[in-house]
């Protein structure tokens, strides 16, 4: 396997973006499940909406020009002759001189071609007076007024929010094809390793937070996670897993197994592949340096480090919305703002830092402090509000300084 | 029943400001389904996490001061004893002059009060050269560094995030107190409104939206959702809905029925409760005037428009933030940018209008021009990129002023 060098957070984020969407296959979801999901192909109503001519208003559909001249001091006299809930099917046609009482929403009579509002008459018994000329059209809402049948209603690769749906329900759809979500499967590393179901640890073991927390965070993307759990960090282990999940994967992310040390085993499980193609193996950042992104086997992999604070972290600066690109799924946009530095931070030269800080209030005034604790800790995550960006060629960041801070 | 007078938005949101988030009762539920919950009792560390001391790096545990002195040109020579991967349990404690290897996050040998990296070392068979001088706690993670036991680690009433999660697996915990999601019954009224198992519509129906769609909108604050259907607009059905759902809601949100025509049930039904408090009757704005807010056996109600386009858009506007709010869930923040106005806006004068509006490039530059259906087209939203908010007394919006857009 030919090892790259360590290449810069830019040189990062044009490898990303230079990975083109995946193409799944469709599969056919309810209306309901369709929610934030791709249209696979175009979709054309089989119906006018409405299909029937009916009101905006509740009034009286009247014929317009049986109206002409009505005025406050000139009432007009019409013949009430039915009243039409929303719902119902008009029973009667109007003929010159008569009116039906329509809800809003409801189906209006033949020959009608207008509303008057009920603020514009005067009901009578059995008549209805009007003091308010209407011109033919007025609060009628037309046949295919919202939709007409045969329109391409939604277009294919379209995302599919809440409106969407609600003009899909209009037009009586109740299933929709889509693209499946692309499989993101999900491997935790490490034989120090151990589920919460396990009450007493021993020495050198601790709980598994990755499998829990990416495991979410990958959810949240709008992927499918395959989850395989805790592998053990032997070579055999970790090399079937990985032959498994390429079988029924688009995207592979292992936590885990990065580093240079003795027990990494990552990288050389990963050499015994023939078609393996590493894109990156070292990303010039603090944390997750060792970071590797490859092609096998057409699929996408990711090792991320091992402590869940840098996984995470790098998860949140460069997957997260990665993987919202290959599932189509809406970018998360991050929110940001200039604080000024409360206490002088100190960076690692040769990296571009990631730093966790916390926002505090001191004399009336929002101010940046770094967490003392790295990313050994899962508690710096904790208690970070956001990050600030710290440049490769900076060392010290002075108090009093303005820095943008990237709220999680 | 009192009906109150119309009120501004201005006092419609004071009025929901001034509801006090609903207390619910506390439930189990496993770490995973956590996310996005709110603790309900303070939950203390039973461990220390980590409860070993271990090592930040991949390196030597070493005894600190068996390497004072120690330089490129004056490497010192340690014995090698052991070899400690993550997740071993060290068998070896450390004489003077002695040395193990520790890779990261593996426990270290007693004794040992100090982490030589790696790139300081030079491995003989069983010896190591050691070419840099550590001061004592050199790269060790000491017992409790990120969590101590017996501390409260998450305070009640706080929203569950990924990071909480995180450390709450390094507890590790299983299970969390949190309180249960308020329950908001969701009943759409109409005569009209059919199903979409129904293939061809009569004359009147038409198919049902505000069930799909506000039950959708309402799931994402973070609420339990009852869903009844659609109910008959006849006073026993709705009125026996609605003595159902008292019993078992804290919140109820009914769509349709509002307005002043025959037809609408939702006021007549609320009128023979004793205990009803119509908080809010009518909101001088458009879309969405006829809105009801009341408190009903301890229980708040909302009725909402039956246009599915006005009732969406009171339910962003309005109440996405306030069910939020009910149930602890992170608060929506909306997107918005000033742009200008390509086409003049017409508006009416009285009320406060939430124009839906559509961004479009004309001459190199994004303008907003009007949607021309209004909001008895659910076609209004779909084409809609957000709204604008036009005041009360203005009637028209020229081109070329500038107006702030919101985006859906």
């Amino acid at each position: 396997m030919k090892f790259l060098k360590t290449i810069s957070v830019e040189e990062f984020k044009n490898i990303l973006n230079s990975i083109s969407k995946i193409v799944t296959d469709e599969e056919l979801v309810s209306l309901e499940d369709s929610f934030n999901r791709i249209i696979s192909r175009d979709l054309p109503s089989n119906i006018n909406v409405p299909h029937f001519r009916k009101s905006r208003m509740d009034g009286y559909a009247v014929i317009a020009e049986d109206t002409f001249g009505a005025e406050e001091d000139n009432l007009i006299e019409l013949e009430l002759i039915e009243t039409i809930q929303a719902g119902d099917i008009p029973q009667k046609e109007l003929n010159k001189g008569q009116c039906s009482y329509v809800a809003t929403g409801a189906a209006i009579p033949e020959n009608s071609n207008g509303i008057v509002m009920v603020e514009f008459s005067d009901k009578q018994e059995n008549n209805v007076l009007i003091s308010n000329a209407i011109t033919p059209g007025t609060h009628v809402i037309e046949i295919g007024h919202d939709v007409k049948k045969g329109d391409v209603i939604v277009k294919k690769n379209t995302l599919i929010d809440l409106a969407t749906i609600g003009i899909l329900a209009s037009c009586g759809i109740k299933e929709v094809s889509v693209y499946k979500k692309p499989i993101v499967s999900l491997i935790s590393t490490g034989n120090e390793l151990v589920s919460q179901d396990i009450k007493e640890l021993d020495i050198g073991k601790i709980y598994d937070i990755n499998s829990i927390v990416l495991k979410k965070a990958i959810e949240n993307t709008g992927v499918q996670v395959n989850f395989l759990g805790v592998v053990k960090d032997e070579y055999e282990d970790l090399k079937n897993s990985m032959d498994n999940v390429l079988e029924n994967s688009d995207i592979i992310i292992l936590s885990g197994g990065t580093s240079k040390g003795e027990g990494d085993l990552g990288p050389r499980v990963l050499e015994d592949y023939n078609d393996i193609e590493i894109l990156i193996h070292g990303v010039k950042i603090k944390p997750g340096k060792p970071m590797i992104f490859a092609k096998l086997k057409k699929k996408l992999l990711f090792i991320l480090p091992g402590y869940p604070t840098s996984a995470l972290s790098c998860f949140y600066v460069f997957i997260d919305n990665f993987l919202r690109k290959m599932s189509g799924y809406p970018l998360r946009e991050r929110f940001s703002k200039e604080i000024e530095v409360g206490e002088r931070i100190y960076s690692t030269v040769g990296r571009h830092e990631f730093k966790a800080v916390k926002i505090q209030e001191v004399d009336g005034k929002k101010r940046i402090f770094p967490i003392k604790t790295g990313s050994e800790a899962i508690s710096t995550m904790f208690y970070a509000d956001g990050y600030i960006e710290i440049d490769e060629l900076e060392s010290i960041i002075e108090r009093g300084d303005n820095r943008r801070v990237y709220f999680f």
